[in-house]
């Protein structure tokens, strides 16, 4: 056995600190008062003396755990890891931290739910499409406040935070109309997610509203390898898009890369507009225009609404849009 | 408030699921024997009665809590997520949930301790170059089991698992210098990170041994756009290297940018080599020649320290260096 020493109180730290006890309890309190020297000789005698205050025995007086659930599943698409360290950063601030549930693959998301339920989180964030609506329904029945992260679901009840996708299919249609394409594509993400819907949505109903050819499309599943076996086979054919959304910014890397290899020039032979800008849209080999989604913005107003539903500031449910915004760099040609 | 229902207790769902309540308490506890069918059915009734087995309660009576600190400072270092995802699901398997603990930016990690001990981690992993060695003895001495990752810590007796980094510098050395070049580079990751002063000891250290010139040496910081600019440098230089390592891939993908935009073509006019192998090595526009990291036996074997230490199994510090494999793509010309 790893040996224990004899349990420090907080008695012992607050006479080595020198101050009151509830001096020390105030120290290891997030969001208490308490003066920054008195802190940090609290902390000073608590390491000397390896003072460990509890926080599990203070959550069974509590019944707060301070622990927020992260559900994921794609942690390798590189929106998501921004997005991580954002939550754990911002929860960090209100005293939280966050317990990790990671998901295998496309499925038996549901199946963790019983012991996601065990370890007995204060709220859950659910960003994975493969989590059913019925699950976050369940959860909210249980009293666990549930905040969808990047997604909605149709006909739930259920809080949720995501870009105004729709828009933003949208915006890429009147973008490449106004620049004179009329033979347009989308690459397509996982089919039945609700960023994908929505973004396919946007653009095929405004290409339709302005009456121009119906976009080809092709599914790129979120995924490099996909979407560049994808976009080859859609840019290889006879009547080629002339300008091709990509409903993530992987897929437009591999689209591009698609493109190159087929001797087409981006973007004077072949737009390429994405929606995300992550770190690798600046990369040169890219220089990718893109719609930004508002991670930072879209992470505050989660844990915004995670804690407005654990305090009881808020009931019932609440859907945010937060709007993206484009990033010209030089993978389209602008009208 | 958010509404709490009466409490339901094992003995409750016991009755629903017709079976004994050693049954519903072995259901819900990791490692534990029982009949799948028997699980689905407690599950079933566990979940139809909103009961919450209480993990946090379990461990005020095992004093273990069954969470693991994985600290991180780089999230967005695209060898991290998968290294995150591996870990979450390792331990998943043996039980154990991941307490995410970030650390903003370069500074500042060892005051994030006491708080960190606060949350009764049952022991941590430290992947920051920023958590001093000084931590990691420190939490060894409060009784926290601790392993480092990816990193060692010099004069400590802290347990560690990494890559065999001097083999890999070695191993760069010796392609180069077969295949002919003599004129070599470096570019540098964190000056004082134990995985870059290792990769470049073995990498000098063997050019010398082979009395071949010096290699000229770029710091790039693990970061692209620091990288961008350093190799720029270098290879705008009157007697540029003709062949470069880059101590990781997203390193490697700056320099090959950086190279193409001073219209040198990689690998005739240069050779890039890196260590990592992270999933955009395999992109079209950089096809990478890299050192893989072997990250989930890295990951594998930090768990079994881990456990070894939680367990009392293992005793006194254990550094295990598991070797790189060099992946041939297209961006390195081969002996």
């Amino acid at each position: 056995m790893t040996t224990r020493r004899p349990r420090v109180t907080s008695t012992d730290v607050a006479r080595a600190a020198g101050v009151s006890q509830s001096a020390v309890s105030r120290a290891f309190t997030p969001g208490a008062s308490v003066a920054p020297k008195t802190r940090k000789r609290v902390v000073a005698a608590a390491t000397k003396l390896g003072y460990r205050p509890n926080a599990i025995a203070r959550s069974l007086i509590t019944r707060r755990t301070k622990l927020v659930g992260i559900v994921m599943a794609h942690l390798t698409n590189p929106f998501y890891p921004p997005v991580l360290e954002r939550f754990s950063r911002k929860l960090e601030e209100h005293g939280r931290r966050v317990l990790l549930i990671t998901l295998p693959g496309q499925s038996h998301g549901d199946a963790a739910l019983p012991e996601i339920l065990q370890y007995q989180v204060d709220s859950l964030v659910l960003t994975s499409a493969t989590l059913s609506s019925a699950m976050a329904e369940e959860c909210a029945r249980l009293g666990m406040p549930v905040v969808l992260f990047n997604r909605t679901a149709s006909r739930s009840r259920v809080s949720a935070v995501c870009c105004d996708n729709e828009a933003a299919g949208s915006l890429a249609a009147d973008l490449f109309l106004d620049a004179g394409d009329r033979h347009l594509g989308y690459l397509a993400g996982t089919a039945n997610s609700s960023t994908n819907l929505e973004r396919e949505r946007g653009f095929f109903d405004r290409v339709a509203a302005r009456k121009a050819p119906k976009p080809k499309r092709a599914a790129g599943d979120y995924d490099y390898e996909t979407a560049f076996a994808a976009s080859r086979a859609l840019l290889a054919a006879k009547s080629r898009p002339t300008a091709l959304l990509c409903a993530n910014d992987v897929m437009a890397f591999a689209a591009i890369d698609a493109a190159r290899g087929l001797g087409l020039r981006v973007p004077r032979d072949l737009s390429v507009l994405a929606v995300d800008d992550s770190a690798m849209a600046r990369w040169r080999a890219y220089d990718l225009t893109t719609i930004r989604q508002p991670v930072e913005a879209m992470v505050d107003a989660t844990v915004d609404l995670l804690l407005g539903l654990e305090e009881g500031r808020l009931t019932g449910s609440v859907v945010r849009r937060l709007p993206g915004e484009l990033i010209v760099r030089s993978s389209v040609r602008m009208p």
